[in-house]
C-alpha cells in the first residue's frame, strides 16, 4: 500500500529538485549517477541518483498550485526537506531576456488561490524562498556568468486570464510570472522545510520574443545540484 | 511552431474525453479504434481515435484547477467544443460507496481558486455542467446498472487542507470532493462549449474505506464514449 | 401559529411554480382549476389549484436574493420539492429580443451577495438547475415553437448599480441578467429540491429596447405548468 | 410611460416613511388625511396623504436589500429626500422585549450583501442613519413613553442561516437583526438624502419569545409622521 | 506594573478628545486648567485638565486604524467613555476649502482593513459616530459661525495608494479623506462608548490647494472641549 | 516648504534602521556619532549621524501598518535605500523566551489590512525581507552569541483582537506576533529597496511570561548597525 495517497514511492531523499514537467525530470535525471525512477504515478515521475556524491531526488510537480502542493506536501511526508524549483518565467521587464535567470524573493498571487485558500482562509501568508538558499543560488550563478535578475514574481492560477493583468503586475513591481512558487514557498514555510527557485527566461511578455533556452535549463540544473548538495 | 503554448497538437476532434491523469489516456486509447498520440507536451498526453465511427480524443489535463484551465483553453482552441472529464472523487455520504459513480450537477470551489479568480474576480460563476449531457450520461449509465449518485460537488484546490472543512462540506450538501470539475465547467460556460463529468468513488471519506475501481473506470469510460458520440 | 415565520399556508404542494411580482401570481392563478389563496402574508400570494390534474401551487417570492431565499425555504419546509421561477430577464446579447424566452443553465452572482453570503462563507457554492427540468422545459418549448436561448445569466443584487458591469458581464458570456436565480439554484442544491427557471425578455440592454412580452408570459406559464405536474 | 422601471408612481413626497410590508403600508395609511395609493406595481404599495399637513407617503420596500434597495433608489429618483424606516427586529439583548422599540444608529452587514456589493466592491461604506432624525426619533419616542433602546443592528441577507451567527452577532455589540437598514443607510449617504429607522422587537432571539406588538407599531407610525413632518 | 499593554496611565478621565500628532496634544494641553502628563509612552502623550470645571483629557492615537485601535482600546480600558477624535482631512469636493470643517456622520474603508478586519471578519460593521455628540458638535460649530460640512468620509490606511481611488471615491459620495475615523466609530460602537469626530481641512485633493489651518484647529478643539464637557 | 507630506527632512541617508517606538529611536541615537535630529514631525523623530564610518538614520514609524507605510514611502522619497526595522514580538513558540531574538524570513497578515489593501486589492503580495540582508544580521547575530529564532511570523493590525486567532497562528506555524513588518516587507519589494528586521521578544504568548528586553535591545541595534553600514 502507498505510504501517501498519489505518488509511488515510499521515502526520497531530503533534497528534492522539483519542476513542473515530468519530461524534463526524465532529461535532466541523466546528469545524476545512477539514476532510478522511484515514483511515476500520474507520470510526475522522480527520479533519485547522487550528485556531489550526495543523494538527491529530481520531482515532477504538474502545472499550478493545487498540482504542486500536492506533491509538496507528499515529498515533504516522504522525506524532503529541501525543496529547489527549476522552472520557466515569462518576463515583465524589458530588460530581462529569454534565456536569463530569474531568482524569486517571494511570489504574489490571487487572494484565495495558489491553491492556498483553504490553508490561510483570510490570511495572506508569506511566500518568500529560504534566504540562504537564494543566497548561495545567486553566488552559484554568478561564479557561472549566467545573466539573471532577482525580484518579486506573480504565481498564476489563470494562464488564459493573464493578459488583463500584465500592466497591474507591472506596476507593483513584479519581474515575472509563473504558476507554483507562491504554493512552493508558503507551504515550504508552513511545513518548516526550506525552499527555493530559479526560472529561466522562457518568453518576454513586454516585448512579445520568445527563443530557446534548453541550454540555461541544464546549466541551471547543475547549478541547483550543487547548491542543493551543498545544503 | 506550437499552435497554442502547452498542447503539441495542431488540433483536435471536437469531442474530447479528459482525466487527470496521463497514465489513464493512454490505457483507455486502446478502446478507441486506430489510435493515435497527437500530444505529449508535458506527459499531458493526448489520443486520439474513433469510437462509434466518430472521431473523439483522449486528453490529460493534470491535478488541479490552474492545470485543467490551461488543457481545457487550449483543447478549446484547437477545435474542441463537447468536453467530458472522466474523473475518480472522494465520497461525502455514508452510501455512496468505492466503486459507485457520482455524476455532478454543479461544483462547488473556494472563492479565488480553481484557476478562476483571474477570469471571475468578486463574480462568483455558474459552475454547471450541461444539462443535456448530464441527461444522456444518466440514461446511459442507468442502461449499464451501474450505482450511481446525482449531486453537487466540491472541487478542491489543497488536497492536504480538506480535512479541517469536511463537516462544513457535508452540511452544505455536497456527496463528494474532486479538484477540476468546478474549472472545467465554468471555463466551458465562458468559452461557449459543453462540458460534463462522471466521477467515480476511488474512497469513502466518511467511513475511511478505499478500494479497487477501475473495473469501474473502464465501464464509464465508454459510457462517455456513447454518450459524446452521440452528441 | 403560523409554521413557518414568513408565511401563512400550513402547507403548500410539493410543485410550485415562483415568480417575483404577486400581482402575476393573482393573473396566472385563472389558469388552475380551482384556484385557492393559501397565503397572503406580506402579499406574498401563493394560491394553489390544480393542472393536468396534479396539485400545484403558484408563489410570489419578492424582488432580490434575500427575499427568495426565505420563500424558498419557507415553501420547502411546507412541503414543496420542486420549484420553477417564472420571471423576466434583461438580454445581454443582441440577439435576444424582447419576448424571447432564456433558460438559464447556471447562474452568476457578486460574491456575499445574493442572500448566499451568509450560507456559504468563502465557498462558491454551485447555482445550477435541475438537469432534468431544463430538459423538459426546453423539450416543451420546442413544441411550442416559442423563440428561446440556454445559457448562463447574471443574477444582480443591484439593479442601479448594474450599468458599470454591463461591458463584463457580456465578456463573461452572460446572456441575461435578472436577480433571483442563484439564490433559487443555490438554495434548492443546499436543501435537496430540483428547480429550474424559464425568463421572458423585458428589454435588450445592448439595444435599449423594450416591448410588451405579457403574451409570451402567459404561454411560458402554460410550458412551466406541464413541465411541473410531468414532475 | 412609467419615469423608473419598477415603481408606477410619476412623483412622491419628499417625505416617505417605508416599511417591508405591504399591507402594513394600507393599514397605515389610515392615519393619513386623503389617503391615495400612487403605485401598487409588485404589490410595493405607496400611499400619499397629508399629516400635520405636510405631504407625505407610505411605501413598501418588500423584504432585503436587492428589494429596498430598488424601492430607495426609485422613491428618490421620484423626489424622496427623507426616508424613514418602519420595520420589526430580533432581540439580540436579553433586556429588549417584544414591543420594545431600537433606534438602530448603525447598521452591520454580511461583505458584498445588502445588495451594496455591486455599488461599493471592495469598500465598506458608511451605514448610519441621520444623525438628526434620530435624534428627533429618540426625543419624540421619549414624549411618548415607549420603552425603547439604541445601538447598532445587523441587517441579515439570509434569514434561515442566521443561526450559526447569533453568538458571534452578540459578541460584536449587535443589539438586534433585521434585514434593510444597512442598505437604506448607505444608499441614502451615496445618493445624499435623509434616512433613519425606528424597529419595533417582535421577538427575542436570546429567550425565544414572541407576542403581539402591532399596537407599539401603530404608536410608532404617528412618532414617525410626527418626526418626518416637522422635516 | 502597567494596567494596558501599551499607555503608561492607570487611569483616564471619561472624556477623551483623541488626534493623531503628539505635539498636538501638547499645543491643545494649554487649553486646560492644570494640564498634567499622565501617559508618555511611545510619544502618545496624554494630558489630562480642567475645561468647565470637568475632567477631561487630550491623547494622542498615532498615524492609521491599527495605531488609533490600540489607543482607543486603553483609553477605554482605562476608564474613557467619550471619545472625539479633533483631526485633519483631504477634501474630496470642490467647495469645501482649506480651513473648512468636516463633521463625519459616516466613516468608510477598505474591507480587511482600518484595523477592523480581525475583530470583524467578513461583516461590515456599523462606523458611525454618537449622533446625540455629532448633534451638539454641529450645534456649537454653528454657533461659531464656522464653515463646516457633514457628510461621509473615507477612512484610508494607505496615504500612498490613494491616488488611483480618488475618482471612485468622490463618485461614492465621500466629501473628505483621513485615516482613523472607521476605526475610532467602529471600536467606540463594539465597547459601548460614544464618539465621535471633528475634521479642520488641510487640503483640497480636487483643487490642489493647501494652506495654514491652525487657528482652525484651536478653535475647534475649543468647540470640542465645550461639547465633551456638557456630555 | 516639505519635501513630503508627513517627515520634515529634506533627505534621509540611504541607509535607515526604523522602529516604532520614537523613545527607542532618541535612546540608540546615542550609539551613532554627531546625531542630529532631522525631523520630529509628529513626534516620529528621525536621527542622523555615523556609525563604522557610515552616514546612518535612525527613525520612528508609528504603530501599525498604516503608519509604517507612510514613514517607509516617504524615507524611500528622501534617499533611503536599505531599511532595517528594529521591534519587538510576542513568541508564539513555548521554547522562545524573552529577550530571544526572531529574525522574520517571511510576514503573514490579514488580507486587506497591513495598510496593503489599497495596494493590492485581491492580490497577495510577497512580504519577504532581503535575503541578503537576512543572511547579513544572522551572521552577525551568531558572532555575537544571542539566542535567536529564523522564521515566519504575523504582522497583527488588531492588537486587541488577537487572542482569537492565537491557535490559527500557532498551526500556521508562525512563531512570532508584531504589527508592521508585513507593511515594510511588502513596500519596499514594490518600491524596490531593501528591507529587513530584527525583533526582540517582548513576551511569550504561550507562557504568559514577560520581562526586561531592554539590554538586548541595544546589542540587537549595533548589530544592526554594523549590518547596514556593510551593506
Amino acid at each position: 500500500m502507498k505510504k501517501v495517497y498519489h505518488l509511488d514511492a515510499d521515502e526520497v531523499p531530503n533534497r528534492v529538485i522539483i519542476m513542473g514537467d515530468p519530461q524534463r525530470v526524465i532529461n535532466l535525471s541523466l546528469l545524476l549517477e545512477n539514476p532510478v525512477e522511484i515514483s511515476k504515478s500520474r507520470n510526475l515521475f522522480i527520479y533519485k541518483g547522487y550528485y556531489n556524491n550526495k543523494e538527491v531526488a529530481l520531482a515532477s510537480h504538474g502545472i499550478g498550485g493545487p498540482s504542486a502542493a500536492i506533491v509538496i506536501e507528499e515529498l515533504i511526508k516522504l522525506g524532503a526537506n529541501v525543496l529547489i524549483r527549476l522552472g520557466t518565467v515569462g518576463s515583465l521587464k524589458k530588460e530581462i531576456d529569454v534565456g536569463d535567470v530569474i531568482i524569486p524573493t517571494g511570489a504574489s498571487y490571487w487572494h484565495g488561490g495558489a491553491g492556498l485558500g483553504m490553508y490561510f482562509n483570510n490570511i495572506c501568508p508569506p511566500t518568500n524562498p529560504s534566504y540562504d538558499l537564494v543566497y548561495d543560488l545567486i553566488k552559484e550563478i554568478n561564479n557561472n556568468q549566467i545573466r539573471y535578475h532577482v525580484g518579486s514574481i506573480f504565481s498564476s492560477d489563470s494562464f488564459y486570464a493573464e493578459k488583463d493583468y500584465i500592466d497591474i503586475l507591472i506596476k507593483l513591481n513584479f519581474i515575472g510570472i509563473e504558476m507554483e512558487c507562491a504554493t512552493l514557498f508558503a507551504i515550504s514555510n508552513l511545513r518548516g522545510v526550506k525552499s527555493a527557485c530559479s526560472l529561466v527566461t522562457s518568453n518576454n511578455l513586454i516585448k512579445g520574443t520568445k527563443g530557446d533556452y534548453n541550454d540555461v535549463v541544464k546549466r541551471i540544473a547543475k547549478i541547483i545540484l550543487n547548491v542543493i548538495t551543498s545544503n
